[in-house]
């Protein structure tokens, strides 16, 4: 990871306009209260201080202020007026002074202004990652040490500056207390040097500058190990290699794919209404929910009900961590905390129509700030789009033939950041059941380093050789997805089921087949492990609320993709700062502010200040006001064909009702039928019997049959 | 489950005709073969000897013979033939009588014909289930035991025949090396005993009758347990309940579901040939596969190949066990063999266009037999088709903004099975990435049991409460997928890889940040287990082929959903005849016949016929010719939500490359384009800025717009 500098400029900033921010205490912060905050701070300090903004967003308000608000709302009474609040970060320009203000715009002052530190630094940004690459391109040093790779006449060297993770040590005169950043080389396909998209990954170079991103200063050049173990060898001149595009111009495509596309004639099943200027409340299918969009967690979800039940407080991705496996210098210092260090915000996408999701799209736009603490557009950071999922339920009677099919209709929410080298599509996905999914896929390019050639057909012990000369690091990615919950209202539990053999016995299990359910409650905060020899499941229910049909506390269980947790050492700093990544369950006590499982601050940061500190207190939770924290992940162990982009892989944290309703919530859904459906029968529609159709070959022409619904005036 | 009798019937069956069937060994018997095989079998007996025949199909080649063949028919050259083999299990009507031949199609004579036994039984059928019904409702002592309920005036009672489990006790007079079926007996709504869709699971009897399918004798009445414990009360007037109907018109359905259709204007991207008169060879995005159809399996792939590379020489469901927790008499026999006991092909849905599949679908059928041994024609057993699902990989260069997307198109060839209560939605799922994946949604309605009312909002230590006085009982669901592999050729091996922290060290690891990969070879054949704390991964590898970039062994990884092995115990019957349900992953040397993880004949089974004992042989692996298990599955803790139909629960094992391809096999699909794709911008299409759109209520309005591609001719 590292940063994407496009969605920071200000080339689209919105035009400023004399409409008033309305004052949801949801709402994102809009462009004016972004000027507003930037102002404000700005006159803490002497005329003509040069602030670098580096986090202009919404304070939430606090949950002692929200419910009432968010009850009144609901209820239809007008809710008691909260204050709007602005978090701000940034440094004082050119210096590691860095501040944290709170800025009350209801009010229009600051009320809060701290100096931050030691070892606190903020997030880098698009803006100093193009400062940095030009600044460490154009260093002498750096060009002595790229003229010994003897490069060919006219090679484009580029630089992917990185975060630079913690270590605690002293390195050359630079002991990890200043931000600085780990900047990795590489080079154009040198045959075709002007083409700017070129996968400049092909062509890693073993020259590595640490930078400082503040004065632009060049503090050391590390020179990356290439072989097999930790020993660092001369620069060599570059040994030819092929490259590896993944621009289509470079492939011969495949002409056969033919266009399916998603027809929506009645158009969409959904509402969207605006509840502040930037925030959108969306309706569809039973669900409501508010839906932001900020600098840090780019996508959050806000006061999600079903049927008018209460079911969430507030969803959003917390956290990412992406440590590596290489234990050499300087790769040890490879561990990226992508929403702390950059932001999922500021690094969304602009998704473009027909491309990022199909159907019928609403676009959901944010706005952020830059450096200067100017407003930034950001058009269609959030796609909401619905889809078919298959096959919800089905039935046949065998006694009458009769078939009862409803497929599932998914609402999806999707953002896509990318960081660098990598995207990450991250989506909450409805459904008609009850059911909500959050879904990661993990895409983009890896990071990669040089390798001897010699030993590209090699086993290395911290990579996977993707291309001649170019190893793929072994990696873990970590999510972690916070869940503020409101199951059935506030007052929530947090409990695990298993499955349990009974003892054979005489009386009670007299052919050893029984199993029976052992429940047990979370009742102190801390770190929980899945298991699933024991069918281990955690659920969030209501102990308040009983199920009108069994009795039971009504619940949402989370259905969680188990994981290797974090291979780092427990003295290691991967582990320290990735205070999320050795569990895959995290229950917390509610605690205004908390909201990152890796730490407000997480870029080289030291630990202590995340979930697991947190969990730490022992906190009793018998209060009800439990904060769930899912981690789930992947051991990324490349493939050959992650590259030279990766399919995606892709997980998903399922949120499902149990004994929450009182029968299945879809049997409500209209069943399944070729009047609205329109599908087209390829061979003798309604039939499909081809025993006789000997030699047979399909494609475009059949497929071009119209419909057997087209008398109901299908398409 | 039971049995559906609906595909069983003879009155849609094939015309008769002269086409000589097609010679292609992998062809699923036709029609006039099954006659033949029927016809030549009943030669072997005195004329007028009445068979009740269970399965009339293919016996499929060895594969020391079709090894050659196809490899002969793929290099373009005639094939050596290979002789026609039917293979046939019989009983004699109204007898115990099992018998199994195997039938030479070619040479028109029976090769084989012997009596089996002692505890060897055929699956069950729906011929049998109608007359089982229909023979214990109408028995005295049945009607007699009904009676004790005083079920209000009209009421219609109905009966699910049901696979009686081994447990090798004596019980009353019968000891279970007879077939018998034990009946759960129901009742429609007695406020509307007319609807012959009336969910009748919402009002299950204490009276379980138990009948011999072949005499249809009455062979015990066992009365259920209906509280807490093994105890079987007095029965006691029935006590009033609602109705829970599944059925649309009982509803209140949903209006502002908007309908979603998937157009192919240009048909399909797949091709379909037919290899023999029922056999189909697919093409799509490279890959080629033959698709069988078959009593006990339902679809079958063989030979599967991408870009013309082997993959898969065989790849089926093998069979599944669903185990209940219930320890109390008679419920400790509920144990279904899903496959073997009844047959995913004889059970399989006639799919319905426009339902069970969306977009332009081509449709397999398939001919079976029926009792009599004639064909009995099964129209659209297989439904094929192209789905979307969502982005396959995306990079933007943060340095140009230039975004390229590829969307994930999958092939999906599904089919569905009804067994009585319950439902299975399998499929194979192909991508453009050369994933290759088996979903199963298991979804119908729960075999329920009654509770006594004062008992509905207690914690039941077997079940959960689903309606009033309505349990769903406790279960596991075992699915055993069997994979023939041939990844780059015959001769494979199975290994694992886990990830391993690397000790603290201050030369290799001094930060102890380290880990690497460690890979194991399985060189014995016997049970596996998942581990997800080491991310243990299986794969299939080719160690004679190596990649071409990097020199590692061609593989295939399967990416398998961790589960609860069985936890019925060693010793009990549900374990010992589910040999597959202990192990995620078993691994056998190749043997001819060997087809069936739960072994031949599962009714009634006794064990040691399956994939445990197979492996139990310890067969060295090195001969390179493995037989992969894969064993996924769900333990079904039924949730209200379940009732009274439930939505599907999904679970996927994914077969994916790992060093087969020299890079992302995805890289030729052409992006994604809104020429082709036409989506349709719900808000300022292109922009999606919406700051300004203060109250905007979206719906079929503007869902209306047309596509910013009308212009290219979208519809």
């Amino acid at each position: 990871m590292a940063f994407d500098h496009q969605t920071s400029t200000t080339q689209d900033a919105a035009p400023m306009d004399d409409t008033p921010a309305k004052s949801h205490p949801l709402g994102p912060l809009c462009a004016q209260e972004i000027v507003q905050s930037a102002n404000l701070v700005r006159r803490c300090w002497p005329e003509g201080t040069d602030c670098h903004f580096k986090v202009v967003t919404l304070l939430e308000p606090t949950k002692a202020e929200l419910i009432p608000y968010l009850a009144a709302e609901r209820a239809g009474r007008v809710p008691a007026s909260i204050d709007r609040q602005a978090f701000v970060v940034y440094y004082l320009r050119r210096t590691h002074n860095l501040h944290e203000a709170i800025v009350n715009l209801t009010k229009n002052k600051v009320e809060a202004n701290v100096k931050l530190g030691p070892f606190v630094h903020a997030n880098g940004d698009g803006e100093e990652i193009v400062a940095v690459e030009k600044a460490l391109l154009a260093h002498p040093d750096v060009q002595a040490e790229i003229a010994k790779l003897q490069l060919p006449e006219g090679a484009v060297v580029v630089a992917d500056p990185w975060i630079y993770g913690s270590d605690g040590i002293k390195d050359g005169n630079f002991y990890d207390d200043k931000r600085v950043m780990q900047c990795f080389l590489y080079m154009r396909d040198p045959r075709n040097p002007f083409e700017p998209d070129s996968c400049h990954y092909a062509f890693p170079l073993p020259i590595s500058p640490v930078v400082d991103p503040s004065t632009l200063e060049l503090v050391r050049i590390d020179i990356l190990p290439t072989g097999l173990d930790e020993k660092v060898k001369p620069l060599a001149p570059w040994q030819a290699v092929g490259p590896n595009e993944y621009i289509p111009e470079a492939q011969s495509l495949r002409a056969n794919l033919k266009p399916l596309r998603i027809i929506q004639p009645e158009g969409v099943s959904f509402t969207v209404e605006a509840f502040s200027e930037l925030g959108r409340l969306i309706k569809w299918q039973k669900w409501d929910l508010k839906v932001g969009f900020n600098q840090r967690e780019g996508m959050v979800l806000y006061d999600v009900h079903y049927d008018g039940k209460p079911l969430f407080y507030r969803l959003s991705l917390s956290d990412m961590s992406i440590p590596y496996a290489d234990p050499r210098h300087p790769f040890h210092r490879k561990a990226a905390f992508d929403l702390g260090d950059a932001g999922a915000g500021i690094m969304a996408n602009n998704l473009k129509l027909g491309c990022d999701c199909l159907g019928s799209i609403y676009y959901i736009g944010g706005v952020l700030s830059d450096g200067e603490g100017k407003p930034v557009n950001m058009p269609n950071v959030i796609c909401v789009h619905e889809q078919d999922a298959g096959i919800l339920w089905k039935h046949t009677n065998y006694r009458t033939n009769r078939a009862v099919v409803v497929r599932n209709r998914e609402l999806v929410l999707q953002t896509i950041l990318t960081v660098s080298n990598y995207e990450y599509i991250l989506s909450f996905v409805f459904n008609t059941a009850g059911d909500l999914a959050y879904e990661v896929r993990a895409t983009g390019i890896l990071s990669t380093q040089p390798l001897d050639h010699e030993l590209t057909k090699t086993t290395h012990p911290y990579g996977t050789v993707v291309h001649p000369g170019v190893l793929g690091g072994f990696h873990q990615h970590f999510f972690s997805l916070r869940i503020d919950p409101m199951v059935a209202g506030h007052g929530n539990s947090v409990v695990y089921d298993e499955a349990v053999a009974i003892p054979r016995d005489p009386t009670r299990n007299p052919h050893g087949v029984g199993f029976t359910v052992r429940k047990t409650e979370v009742t102190t905060s801390g770190g929980y492990d899945l298991d699933p020899s024991k069918n281990r499941v955690f659920k969030i229910i209501n102990p308040a609320v009983h199920n009108p049909v069994n009795g039971a506390a009504v619940g949402y269980k989370l259905m969680v993709p188990p994981m290797q947790t974090i291979l780092a050492d427990a003295d290691s700093f991967h582990y320290r700062r990735a205070e999320f990544a050795d569990h895959s369950i995290y229950v917390t006590r509610y605690a205004d502010r908390e909201l990152y499982s890796g730490g407000l601050y997480t870029n080289q940061s030291r630990g202590g200040t995340g979930v697991r500190s947190w969990a730490d207190r022992k906190d009793n939770l018998a209060a009800g006001d439990p904060v769930v924290w899912v981690q789930f992940g992947i051991n990324h162990i490349p493939r050959v064909e992650d590259f030279p982009v990766m399919p995606a892989e892709t997980l998903r944290v399922m949120m499902r009702p149990v004994n929450f309703f009182d029968r299945n919530p879809s049997i409500d859904v209209p069943p399944s039928k070729q009047e609205v459906n329109c599908s087209v029968g390829l061979n003798q529609p309604g039939d499909g019997m081809d025993a006789k159709m000997d030699g047979l070959t399909l494609g475009g022409e059949v497929g071009k049959l119209s419909s057997s619904c087209a008398s109901h005036g299908c398409a």
